[in-house]
């Protein structure tokens, strides 16, 4: 594992590192803020949407006040395995292949071998930075964006008793049933739609999985509200379930970094306060 | 004048316009932050560094939070002038001609048909911007990152009945006595040294110049801090001239906006207490 750059910020230091990855056979990086302190430090990870690498939340974030503040690790992986031996979709669309792993073991030639961004995710790099950075493992949060906020959403919910508490911003809610999943889910796994449901928010929470604590903010003015997030569906799934949800609505905002940035804080204080209790 | 974005965002909107400028002869653009309620608000002025537009303060500046909390208007202009017809460094470097206005109104051919940011910053931009946004004029402040610390501390210093407060993150405090500063002035102004000194914020104040109150913080580990920055010779020339400033040498921090960002809320919250005392 090597570091490819640091910069001092907030009172701590913003790092990327670049690793071999065993799961996705293709080196990786992440960055990770590591506010000062001895630690063990609590750890949020934070996964980015399609397009992302860990530089869009970790320039545009606004993340390092409230995690200097709260003494919190803060973990930015990659969306997908990258390099020229891995394939992509044949014409170059955002949302399949490169930048757009859609957090899915794939199971399908010829993604099978790279394309196994859950596993990555959730074992590998936890795994791996539990060796290398000063974090309290008992105390763990998940959150994420579009995409990212479908993997906290998801990761979360298959591993309840890892997460204290769970968050995301303008999630896809529902993949089996939105255009987005159906086409990355279909490609990963297969035609097989049972296949899928443990990468679907609202069918895990149907199953009967929970989290301890969670919480979803979208904007009321994102192109991508109705026909691909479906945080109705959501809230309909764990009102049904008796899942506690946080949804917050806000008006005007659309699906960026500009909307992320605003509610940063206000997420981290919260998950700080099941991280400290 | 043209809106060309706009996003909602911490609890204002987050805007970019287009206009046609007089003084530079070419379309100019910048960002603003408005925070929501109906004015008139303070107006803090905040100028980029080499290479930059509005884009980079506006997405990795984290400003807009500190903006909203007090109410404060925060306007991003551009560097220099841009478009095809604009002359530019004659090799393509990054700290002269496009990205590197210095914030000069230029004397000399080829530059001096367009490249007028002093006129353009300090007289064309205001005067336009207070008869479309509701700002309170008599309550302004300026702040700016290295070339722009630069352009704040000297339009300041010409300016002091307009700005109640002058800060700067990484300033070229002495333009005349460093490499840009020298091939700069050297270009825009020709080589009579004499015509450099309004553009000096050392000089500025060695002539009298004074301003109400002034702030510059430096990164420690910032790669230009010797040869091109040098806080020392400003904080000298204040100390001298009984001009008082408060300096923080930060270990650790470099150039970057991972620095800027870090101490951004401070100084908006110096800013504030004087524009709203």
């Amino acid at each position: 594992m090597e570091r490819i750059n640091r910069w001092r910020s907030h009172g701590g230091w913003q790092e990327v590192w670049r690793h071999d990855s065993a799961e996705t056979g293709t080196p990786m990086e992440f960055s990770i803020f590591l506010p000062d302190g001895e630690g063990p430090m609590p750890v949020v990870w934070y996964l980015s949407g399609l397009t992302c690498n860990w530089s869009n939340v970790t320039e545009k974030g606004e993340f390092r006040a409230a995690c200097a503040k709260h003494g919190l690790i803060f973990v930015a992986p990659d969306t997908s395995p990258r390099g020229e031996a891995v394939p992509d979709d044949p014409e170059g669309a955002y949302d399949f292949g490169l930048g757009a792993g859609f957090y899915v073991d794939s199971t399908r030639a010829p993604w099978a071998t790279n394309y196994r961004m859950r596993s990555y995710v959730e074992t590998e790099l936890p795994t791996l930075l539990r060796q290398h950075f000063p974090m309290d493992m008992d105390r763990q949060a998940i959150m994420g964006h579009s995409m990212g906020g479908h993997g906290a959403l998801t990761i979360g919910l298959r591993n309840a008793a890892r997460f204290r508490s769970v968050s995301a911003f303008a999630p896809i809610c529902a993949p089996t049933e939105c255009p987005w999943g159906q086409k990355a889910l279909g490609q990963y796994l297969g035609p097989d739609q049972e296949t899928w449901a443990e990468y679907d928010a609202c069918r895990l929470i149907e199953g009967g999985a929970r989290v301890a604590a969670l919480k979803v903010d979208q904007g009321a003015a994102d192109g991508f509200l109705d026909n691909q997030l479906m945080p109705g569906k959501l809230d309909a799934a764990c009102k049904a379930a008796g899942q506690p949800l946080e949804l917050g609505l806000h008006e005007g905002y659309d699906h960026s970094y500009y909307f992320i940035s605003s509610f940063m804080g206000a997420h981290l204080d919260w998950h700080a306060a099941h991280l400290t209790a």
